[in-house]
């Protein structure tokens, strides 16, 4: 059973190893909010997962930790368990689905973990996991039901009531609903006044759907760019602390997550991978009755793929009218090219990729269709250029 | 007259603008290095240059602050200027030649600064602050060579010497030279064993050939992503306080600085401008001594255009060997894209971008020209996708 003392235990067993990821002030978010980031994307690994298990850890008998752990995850937690056991000198076994992303395995055997790649998705891995468990006398390391977890993720709420005695709102990620469960108890134990609100993707909301309901529903398929929160079913322990102690909890969309991960980049300088980018989603756009308030964010991660990334951004700018994409239906003849071209230029925008295509269905024979990629300043110059290439006689698809 | 009791007076005078920027361990970067990151692309404004505006602005008259202050800059010196003018109540002038990024301007101005674009280059909005400096009594505020905002950058060593006992080596970007004038003054008169190394651009090497000559040198034509450090003349201050206390200045290629953005990204979740990542480049490949050193790279701003960004990321993609773009000559029959395709992908790699062109100039009249961009693990795993594509009797141009 979760107590206050062991989330203030878990502080202290976890000095060594993580970092106090210290507030940044982020007033730019939403200038109706006084917003502060928990920037644990900056936290060792790239993520708060480490905390959990360096405390789960922290806890095994002298025979467990002689025996080892395992754990079954492609991302967050298996990078937190691999640096936690090794910290503690015991060995970490890691299994994976054998399509995860190279860089994550090589990452979590860099911190000295044994890779187990299982032919198969997740849940060949999490099966194999538990056979081995079983074999060899290894403790499991659940990534969000466990009580130790649980506590170890609430240290985080113990820093921001710390740094920010201020605070009036906690805005914290949900996936399996490990870190704000230990935000919350901690947080209504000590300053129940302090309000906390929880955000999960609009393409995964298994807990928002179960607390919803008042029982433990199982979705069938998520679908998120937030892949470190798209978990199908709440824990049973974390589905109780959430059902009692957080204030609400709201979806927010794969657009708005990107958006916020483009905003943290562009204003605060910090890359969150998305499931650590949807609490300031959630502030962005006004999900959370948080104005006038003085509120932390919580970005719980970092470890997105850039090559994710990139495709991020360009759907970030696509959002917030920095980029546009048009097709223009031309007549094939000389010269078009060029009135298009100085259209475009003297309504200030920027081209950066052309796509020239001849005999598109549903087109005139004697004409072609092209396809443009503008840099533009936001939504209502865009409506400006489009207004503007339609005075000029262009056709615009 | 550059004294250490200033730098000491500009920390005390910065408390309530700045943040002190808590140091990131980074072990990753090199494994042979103790590596820390002074990430001064979280300080307010996105870069360190508040701190020396800061602490100039507080060191005016009454007199000077009821009339205000003046600057041309259209990066990170005139975003440190608007603001710390603002937390002083005082006004600011700030001159960007009109072609300036709309997004520096927009963020300029929304710290208070009244905003004069300047028709043409930066020298006619240079000229035009110093005639408005001039007409309504301003005190120009210069972005390096003035013992003032020298002694404001300085104030970053006392938190890196404070934080950081142990350190052994600091690297800086040089631009003009005021970052690495404050911090190598401050450095040697407190702790002379400490090595103070500067970093420039391989496209804007002001600083290094100006010491190496021993006389202030101009160059023609400077040409790097890294901006924010492509200055042609040092100023005479820094010049001589670079001469006389910096240990060495290396300088890096822009494949180099995009590289050192790309892993600051990836393993360190944190967004660098050119200008913020050079000191990291260094590093990376091995341009400064420090090896088995505890090393403080000072990562000096992050005020990076996303679009540049989205570029940066592909080209480090590039140059690490995770992205690689092939072209290869067809005949132009039926089946030959799908042989393609099937090669690569039983190579493991991931096609992400097709380009078919006909009739390229110098190919045979039946065959065309497939460009492709594939997502690979290493440069190895290039070698081994061409090869494999070669064998298959595929043409790669």
């Amino acid at each position: 059973m979760l107590q206050l003392e062991n989330v203030y235990q878990a502080a202290f067993a976890l000095k060594n190893i993580i970092r106090n990821t210290e507030l940044i002030h982020a007033p730019k978010i939403n200038p109706d909010v006084n917003l502060y980031i928990k920037p644990e994307n900056l936290q060792v690994t790239g993520s708060f997962k480490v905390r959990g298990a360096a405390y789960k850890i922290s806890r095994l008998t002298d025979e467990e930790k002689a025996k080892g752990v395992i754990a079954c995850s492609a991302g967050n937690h298996a990078q937190g368990v691999a640096l936690a056991a090794a910290r503690n000198n015991i060995n970490a076994v890691i299994c994976l689905p054998d399509g995860a992303p190279i860089s994550k395995v090589e990452a979590t055997r860099a911190y000295g973990a044994q890779i187990e790649l299982v032919n198969g998705v997740y849940d060949d891995a999490y099966n194999y996991a538990l056979k081995l468990k079983d074999e060899r006398g290894l403790t499991f390391i659940h990534p969000f039901d466990d009580d130790a977890v649980i506590a170890g993720q609430g240290t985080i709420a113990l820093e921001i009531l710390n740094e920010n005695p201020d605070v009036e709102a906690i805005v914290v990620p949900i996936g399996g609903g490990g870190l704000i469960s230990g935000v919350a108890y901690a947080v209504k134990a000590l300053r129940p006044d302090v309000k906390v609100y929880g955000v999960q993707a609009a393409g995964a909301p298994s807990m928002v759907k179960s607390v919803g309901e008042g029982k433990i529903l199982t979705l069938d398929s998520v679908k998120t760019i937030a892949d470190g929160i798209a978990v199908k079913q709440p824990g049973s322990t974390t589905f109780e602390i959430c059902s009692k102690y957080v204030d609400d909890i709201v979806t927010v969309t794969d657009d708005e997550t990107a958006t916020a991960i483009l905003t943290l980049m562009e204003k605060q300088k910090l890359v969150a991978e998305g499931a650590g980018a949807v609490s300031v989603a959630a502030v962005m756009f006004d999900k959370v009755p948080v104005k006038g308030k003085n509120t932390v964010c919580i970005v719980s991660g970092g470890n997105i793929d850039v090559t994710i990334l990139s495709r991020v951004i360009d759907r970030g700018l696509l959002k917030s009218g920095r980029l546009c994409k048009l097709s223009i239906e031309l007549t094939d003849k000389p010269g078009q090219l060029r009135d298009l071209s100085a259209t475009i230029a003297s309504y200030g925008a920027n081209v950066v990729a052309v796509n020239y295509e001849h005999a598109g269905k549903g087109t005139d024979v004697n004409s072609c269709i092209i396809s443009l990629e503008l840099e533009t300043k936001n939504k209502a110059h865009i409506k400006e250029v489009r207004d503007g290439l339609t005075k000029s006689g262009f056709k615009l698809l």
